[in-house]
């Protein structure tokens, strides 16, 4: 029996960044995100009948089914692993998995694939978890934000420090609020320090615990904004925390560099739309490419300025989204 | 009686970012630097017979002599007041100057500019302070880095604990070692937070704590490179010092913002270069615009990456020099 799901990307308004636990994907803070629409990962898995090793096959961009490099395996292999411990089976699979967007380079590919791959997996075995079961086992597979995808709307991670292992809660759905986030891609490489990497060194930046401290109100603010349907609050809160995700990278020991010239390009444009009134707001992952947040009525006006800068070599025009789901259209 | 100087700006290679006294810019920490030879301020200065007010006049880049802005004049003032206070006398001057290179861009023209007043200021009233004394009363502007600018070479402003109002020191002529500095010019707009400012905010900054228990160890290294002519010791620290004064600024409170993407830009192609085997060293003072160090052997292959950058207006090639000097070639 195949099943095929497509889960989306999200983008963080609040960062996880630094984890007191990386093995288990526990963070230092609470995050908050708005899940996507468009960039999504699609994942095929099917129980091989007899005993046996995992296949994992990576579909190109040309949608032709490799092999998938060995780290990308053993990825996925471990969080099958915790997902056959969860359902207490011993199963092999076959799991193909497609991105319709870059991967590795700050949209959160890892999230959608490890989303798709948890929801999958739960109903190759005919398990029906809910939302939170289903943030778990998607945080089981090492990529945090996983945790965040596995529902639509915008979405909050506690990690209280009472219950780090929280899952993910919806804070509103997708139509209390359309947002747009136009992701503007300056660079599709692949990224040359992991995320991963990046929660690890996290507090050996002296800006780590400076951040944490001012969590506490910006997480109240964010949430207070959704539901008020404020980006005049939001935006600048979100352009805060990426900046500070980035400054916490920089002076990490040793230090990680995600800005390229195409990043500053961007940020500037947004600084500008916003002087000429335009509603627009940026924010990054842990990558060089830039997610710009705005309302629907200045969704054209930002893309015809982000799409004229010299270094933005693709426009990914985004929505907020009404989370994963399942498809006939198998991969294999 | 007219008296004309040239004083050139410096590079620093340990910064001066943050002051324990800014009215009097007494730095918090030890800087040293190289003197450029061609990047300079030319003074010129003249007794004016009656008493009255300073004149103060500006060259426009075409040569033509302006009313300077009321800001810049304001600055000069300050300064004659201070030198007229050391010299004991009530004259009121006639002072013009004009920079070779782009003003207020993060390549130090207030440290030539004043350094130059400093000098020519003593020399009409046919005073004749040693280089010493000289550092004191450039550093009296308000542009510390005026201190470093009086004397060629490779130059050390102690700073100390001590006796925070030490001179700058010569660590060794120009000619001990022949280092190039290609300024690569990314942006001429005025930038939009002065040092000065920079310096105040600095404190607020948690990175600011950080360098300063890493600086004793910079210094030390940095003044045994200088001795041995060793740039693949000097470079790096010379990089991790320019990245932590801009990582300083960006989080400060507020926080300060220089780098532009022409700024990346070059930082790549820096990095580009010493993966060919191209010993090219990057610093940049607070502005967007970069300096490149290298040896005289590497000058041509640094100044062909640089130049053929979309985001670099001009390159500037300047290298160590020998110091201030006076002319005949007066500006009125």
């Amino acid at each position: 029996m195949k099943v095929t799901v497509e889960a989306p990307a999200n983008i963080a308004f609040i960062k996880y960044w630094g984890a007191r636990d990386l093995e288990s994907a526990l963070p230092e803070n609470a995050s908050v995100s708005m899940t996507l629409d468009h960039c999504r990962a699609r994942t095929t898995v099917e129980r091989l009948p007899a005993a046996g090793r995992d296949e994992v096959l990576l579909a190109t961009a040309g949608g032709v089914l490799e092999e998938a490099p060995v780290a990308f395996v053993a990825g996925v292999r471990r969080h099958l692993d915790q997902l056959r411990r969860w359902a207490a089976v011993e199963v092999p699979f076959r799991v193909a998995t497609r991105n319709n967007f870059p991967t590795g380079a700050g949209i959160a590919s890892s999230a959608a694939g490890f989303a798709a791959l948890a929801i999958a997996v739960a109903a190759s075995l005919e398990r029906d978890p809910d939302a939170a079961e289903l943030s778990l086992l998607a945080r089981l597979s090492g990529s945090g934000s996983a945790a965040r995808s596995v529902m639509g709307g915008y979405v909050r991670w506690p990690a209280d420090d009472a219950d780090p292992a929280s899952p993910a809660v919806s804070l509103a759905p997708a139509d209390h609020w359309p947002l747009c986030d136009l992701v503007a891609v300056v660079d599709t490489a692949f990224k040359s320090v992991s995320s991963r990497e990046g929660h690890r060194r996290a507090s050996t930046s002296p800006q780590f615990a400076l951040r944490q401290e001012r969590l506490g109100e910006r997480l109240a603010a964010v949430g207070q904004a959704i539901r008020d349907r404020d980006l005049e609050r939001l935006g600048p809160i979100v352009e805060q925390e990426a900046i500070d995700l980035h400054l916490i990278a920089m002076s990490s020991r040793p230090p990680i560099f995600y800005w390229r010239p195409g990043t500053l390009e961007v940020l500037e444009a947004v600084r500008q739309l916003r002087a000429r009134g335009v509603g627009a707001w940026f924010t990054m992952d842990a990558g060089p490419n830039v997610h710009v947040i705005c309302g629907p009525g200045d969704e054209e006006a930002v893309a015809a300025a982000l799409a004229g800068l010299p270094r933005v070599i693709s426009l990914l025009r985004d929505r907020v989204g009404t989370g994963p789901r399942s498809i006939e259209e198998h991969l294999f």
